[in-house]
């Protein structure tokens, strides 16, 4: 198995998140660096999906990962395994989220200058790291069809301050009572302007529309 | 639609939360009611499965039952539709967990004179509701498969807190890469004295066994 870093990422002191959250964004698009924050909740296909995609974007685009967990490595070397992509692991000390400067612990274990992309595997958790801006580009979600399509009325901040939300598993879609239609809905009252991509991690479906949606968002970050 | 009660709980003012929630047991203790606290990711069927054990409990003993929540009173009436038991809905105003004081808010609408158990749904997320003692006598928590047989490994403290863990939506297992025996040994590794339980809320499998374990903790509770 091949080792990866593994940061312990300290708790944060800044008391003013959000500026300092402008700030990291600011010297991003300074070095043309596109950060993506990916929420979830546990199990809902995080690192099968960026494995897949990764591996779409890899011949195109410089592609860094940071997984972000209570403990353990597990996906850092699956990343790296499976995609060959500098792949580190966050470690929270029990937090349940990521702020600005703890993504920017993060981000100075990688070489930015040989990088267009960064994925920020946030902690699998639907409530509280939608309540702190990371200094991402951009915030996607994924929601998998066994958790039901009734989940954007029940965490409506995480799917509000969501560019993108994916919908994952949909090679399970008949085993499960998940109505897309009316997920989509319901997505669409919280936030009107996230788009909706729906996918199978497992299958590859749609996973493409996704590697382009994020070709598109490193492109117009890199524009000046 | 029946209407159920929405109690907005304020934060917990107390600096001492274990010394709190070990007040609020003793009291508990004294009222034979046996408060469970059930803890899980969004989605993993907490909801489906407390219909399908209610209803084989409810002619045994008297049940009652608070939905912790972000927003939304979907789940409150849902259960008191299909269970007819008492059943309010607790919103935590964006909080992502209850601690003993919160708990505490919502039992305060509930007659605990008429009561023998009262099941406590927590916020739906696998980080901070274990980090919280709700001065509840049990802590259980259901892994659904889709979630993945690792979970153990990256939720740790969930794992280790919980007496029992219930393994949900067995019914679709052929469907996942979900290795029963292995997740056994993830969560011995983090808790040996936890018991589990695989049950499939869907079908029915195995909720008779949830629904024994909760009479004879009741029944051992109600013991002076």
């Amino acid at each position: 198995m091949d080792e990866v870093r593994i940061i312990e990422i300290k708790k944060s002191v800044f008391a003013d998140n959000e500026k300092d959250a402008d700030a990291l964004r600011h010297e991003l698009k300074g070095r043309g660096v596109f950060l993506l924050n990916l929420m979830s909740a546990p199990g809902s296909g995080k690192t099968t999906t960026l494995i897949q995609t990764i591996n779409r974007l890899k011949d195109k685009i410089r592609v860094a990962v940071m997984e972000a967990d209570i403990d353990g490595d597990v996906d850092a070397i699956k990343i790296k395994e499976a995609t060959g992509v500098p792949s580190i692991q966050l470690h929270t000390g029990g937090m349940c989220h990521l702020d600005a400067e703890m993504t920017r612990q993060g981000l100075d274990n990688i070489e930015l200058r040989d990088v267009d992309l960064v994925i920020l595997e946030n902690v699998g958790n639907l409530v509280c790291p939608a309540e702190f801006d990371t200094g991402s580009c951009a915030n996607a979600m994924i929601l998998s069809v066994p958790e039901g399509d009734d989940k954007p009325l029940k965490y409506p901040l995480m799917f509000s301050v969501c560019d993108l939300v994916l919908i994952n598993k949909t090679d399970v879609m008949p085993y499960f009572d998940f109505d897309m239609e009316r997920c989509r809905e319901y997505i669409r009252q919280r936030n009107p302007k996230a788009q909706v991509i729906p996918i199978s991690a497992k299958t590859g479906e749609g996973v493409e529309a996704f590697a382009d949606w994020l070709l598109n968002e490193v492109a117009v970050w890199k524009t000046p």
